[in-house]
């Protein structure tokens, strides 16, 4: 499959480590949780303070939006990752931040500790080999209607600058049904175990586009094996400049850690995993 | 959507009651497993044997095969159901077999406790209405590239003529992804739980079409609530006259056997499902 | 690909011979028109009486009919086979219609020129035997998402029984486009005439679900060398018991006819086709 | 749609205006034409001199090539682009040729007179943005699975940000199918002339992904209303670096364009278009 560097399985595992003993693609199940969009200070303050007391880690928030259309809220931009790594200091929280544009990576630098490459720029190899000549992680989502080959071989890209510190996001493909936003593609998590020897963690909240599934999601994807999820929260999510419909509030997240330390403790029983 | 008749929740989850204390749709989990084909009257005798041994009380095996050519293996007909219901007799084991033909049914009657209705036939109105006009249970599996909506109107017809004891059995979707056969939609399983009063199944076998990630399946499967799953087991799959890259050896669904029981109680002891 | 009788290129490809000159796959490229449904003897007579006026030789017009629900209108089953006969007998129509049992066949034999296999039943094999066996053409729809290679093999079931009068029809496939109700794989037709004898038509109605794309749709049908279309008419669009959405008037199909002339004209000029 | 300014028909169709008599979206149907990628001087030039003597205005040519692994041809770069525009000069072509990053799109001003958008950077916004700040116009390919939804916000991105040159191309969508590279949805153009004021083009070559469609793919694409072609053409396809499945030798897109004079003069002659 050409995918010489993030394919070799002879070091095992790689294990993106994040300082002060946060480490994805370890033991423990990492969960990345915190608003669509940082809205004002408020409320990524408020989101950094409750998801960190139940033990959240890592605090995601999008600046800069990849918007479907021109005329929709598009983020704070550079004042958004200041206020999320603001936050984030205040509550020992890692920050996650999608970026889109490689002229943007010098000046976000400082206030991100992971790269997102979103869905949309997947194949945007000019932004791939730019993160790729950073040392800073890179979370790369899947594209939209990508095949686990093409999704490899784009991270990849990234790794054949020199920084293989990836992520890998499974976050639904694209297909006929029209119940939920995307059709989740769980099963990607055991072939990429099989495939790469990067952590890959699964996002219920894109991956369905309805809150009222992304508990149902989370509990499969631990069971699968996944490294970690992404999930969206926001403090009142009817009021979500953006993905109002797939946010959880507060006490919907509470309820999803509870199962996910369940289920965990459950896998981790298994011998022959 | 019209559904009236499986889409009322007045008197809540519909159970399919097979007798002997085997019911599907009840908080057992349910294991239906057995061969893709009937091959021999030792073949099944062995399986049956193995499985029901395990634990496992529903022994599925086609008599009448749906194969994509004519010059392949088309299953021994009727016959075969004879050495299903025997083996079945023999280890205390209900039956479940595909058919194909609305001339079928009367003929297979005796033999079958749940009557099949494979992918390709979701929308063979025809044998649909059929099968609504008795009084067996019906395993509707989901048709290649339908929608949940179609799905459930396909349901519906067999309850229109009379017939509700139907179990919908989500086998993966068609999608442009090729490293596996199909793509497993297991979100569908709490968005039919919302929609109709049916149990749901999961047959990882053919969702995933490769045996290795059928263990995987099985555990998310069991995690996102479905209420059983089919998996395809042989005595030796390397020898299989059909779909041997997907069948678990007697050693391989013991183990997932064993999982399934950890996280079915694991999911138990939730309070809020 | 195992389709020995239908992919045998050496006699050329196949042409089906109606009688009364009618043939399709012949150098004249074939209009099969009429309703969707019968739906009373006013309705066809006027349609036959119309369409023959302008050249029709064929007309389609469902009595047994797939509906997604089983609470919309079913057809009006043999007795719309009656009707359809009637007037194509008396303005000299060969008539078309879906037939979806196996036990239908007999007793449609005597009103019906060529049976009609939909989308929904490409894959139901009892019904591909059972018209195998009988001497009348056969018009088999691709399946809503069926391969080429699938579609093909599903004509070889037809073939293998004694039965190679079969004409394929493209009807869109399944995307996850949701503009037209079906995405027309118009690039099937110059590929199913390298790998089969049969002839194609194109079903614009189906394969767009618009009616104001249907001009454009045929036009493309003949340019790409398609043997024939099949394109819905109906006296009244607006009242149609089904498919209105999609059925031209008696004007529009005029128009349609004309451009069809136009440029089988220009395409039979080429010489290297 | 919130398409208000590509949407926008009070002033009809957009005519992309790019000097010397050449104009897309006009009456006169485009051809674009060349390799897939700039290989080497003389290759170009002999691309350039051989279409242009068959009337051909607009050459093609990729210098940043966008592909799926980072270890295959990445394209010459600059350069390349230098070769082209020297190519053009000489036999008075104008250059399209696709760009990936926003930081190429000053140093690639003068040598280029489209910019071309590429399927996986369809929704690339950073890209999209920096190009609707120039004043040449741009040819925007559809995504890989992108609806025709996403596909206008995408061109109206470019829009909102002063320049409305844009050329949509329809290059084919991803499906199951897997006979061709991709599915070309030839419908889409008819539909795009209903929401858009902008031309529409459709590539035949990518569309397909083999040669021996490509001929009847444009023929489909003349009659179905498109505005014009890009069809990749190489000396010698066996030897070129990329694409040499898909692209024409000189006799063969010699034949093709003759096509499409025939079949473009036969829909010119239609009133009601």
């Amino acid at each position: 499959m050409n995918t010489y560097i993030i394919g070799n399985r002879k070091n095992n595992k790689k294990i993106i480590d994040l300082g002060d003993d946060i480490k994805i693609g370890s033991k423990e199940f990492s969960i990345i949780s915190g608003p669509c969009a940082v809205e004002s200070e408020e409320q990524i303050e408020l989101a950094a303070y409750t998801l960190s007391n139940m033990g959240v880690k890592i605090l995601r928030g999008g600046a800069f939006k990849p918007r479907t259309s021109p005329y929709t809220f598009q983020g704070l931009g550079l004042e958004g990752l200041k206020l999320l790594k603001k936050a984030g200091k205040r509550h020992n929280m890692k920050i996650v931040s999608e970026i889109m544009d490689p002229r943007d990576i010098d000046c976000s630098y400082d206030y991100v500790d992971i790269f997102q490459i979103g869905s949309r720029n997947m194949q945007n190899y000019a932004l791939l080999k730019e993160v790729g000549k950073f040392d800073k992680p890179v979370l790369l989502k899947r594209g939209m209607a990508s095949t686990i080959e093409e999704w490899l071989k784009a991270a990849e890209y990234i790794a054949s600058e020199g920084n293989d510190n990836i992520i890998l996001c499974e976050r639904g493909i694209r297909t006929f049904e029209k119940y939920t936003r995307n059709t989740l593609d769980l099963i990607a998590v055991p072939i990429l175990k099989e495939l790469t020897k990067l952590p890959i963690i699964v996002d219920p909240s894109h991956g369905t586009g309805r809150k009222e599934l992304i508990r149902h999601a989370t509990r499969a994807a631990v069971a699968i094996g996944a490294d970690g999820v992404m999930i969206e929260v926001h403090p009142n999510p009817c009021e979500a400049l953006s993905d109002g419909d797939q946010s959880l509030n507060f006490e919907e997240i509470k309820s999803v850690l509870s199962d996910i330390r369940a289920i965990k403790d459950c896998i981790n029983s298994f011998n022959s995993y």
